[in-house]
């Protein structure tokens, strides 16, 4: 699954083979994503911020994906916000993690979307360097189901 | 100076030049980057959300450099947290743009700075597509005086 998972994210979206993603879990309940330094550098030879957001939205919208590829929801997947927190400048390669196992929160997403055909869900994500927390995101996204 | 600044961004963030960005203005009170949907797409033939956030980012990171470059300041400039809204799907080329003239702003700024070492501004970006907002990025962004 996860190097199926790196050849959608390397063919569908470019930008994340220009930063040399590599997909290291890739399960609906976590995603784990590895991007090395060197194309993701900046001038101060730490991770440029725009990277990690960038891996950080990955994780999530992949996770997402996930779920819905496992239910076989047919639908768009679209990032409608998100912020991210810079906690501290990241001096090497990095991760990014988005866990969930929130089956309440995930009951009504599906019933919401089956429905309206429309739903919106929050995930949080954790940028990582040699295993400590570097940088935090939250993101809300919308699925939409495509017309049958 | 836009062709310098597109020099700077491009040897000193790799990913801007793997996105392809072009310095379109890059003044101390405006800046506007482009970007081709090329290297940005995602599997909506759209752009891919993370590289909207990345140019927005680079807009302001780009606005805030030139204003500590004209005050000769010597400072390594930070982002500490942002937030992007995505509005709306943007189907082709894009740009960002940052606007700042606030005058209260950037002398609270500079005396913060200089008295401190260390001081913070938010800047707002927006993403345009054929001169439509098409998102809307917020950034808080440290600069830390460099020891002389």
């Amino acid at each position: 699954m996860t190097s199926e998972m790196e050849a959608y994210l390397h063919s569908n979206i470019p930008l994340s083979a220009a930063m040399g993603v590599r997909v290291k879990i890739a399960t609906p309940e976590q995603v784990l994503l590895f991007a090395p330094l060197g194309p993701n550098i900046n001038h101060h030879q730490t991770v440029f911020g725009g990277s990690g957001a960038v891996l950080a939205t990955l994780s999530a919208w992949t996770l997402l994906h996930l779920r819905l590829v496992r239910e076989q929801f047919d639908a768009q997947l679209v990032i409608q916000r998100s912020s991210m927190e810079y906690e501290r400048p990241i001096p090497g390669d990095f991760e990014a993690r988005c866990d969930f196992d929130d089956v309440d929160a995930w009951q009504k997403f599906r019933v919401t979307l089956e429905r309206r055909g429309r739903a919106r869900m929050t995930l949080n994500a954790r940028l990582l360097h040699a295993s400590h927390e570097m940088g935090s995101f939250v993101g809300d996204f919308v699925a939409i189901r495509s017309a049958p």
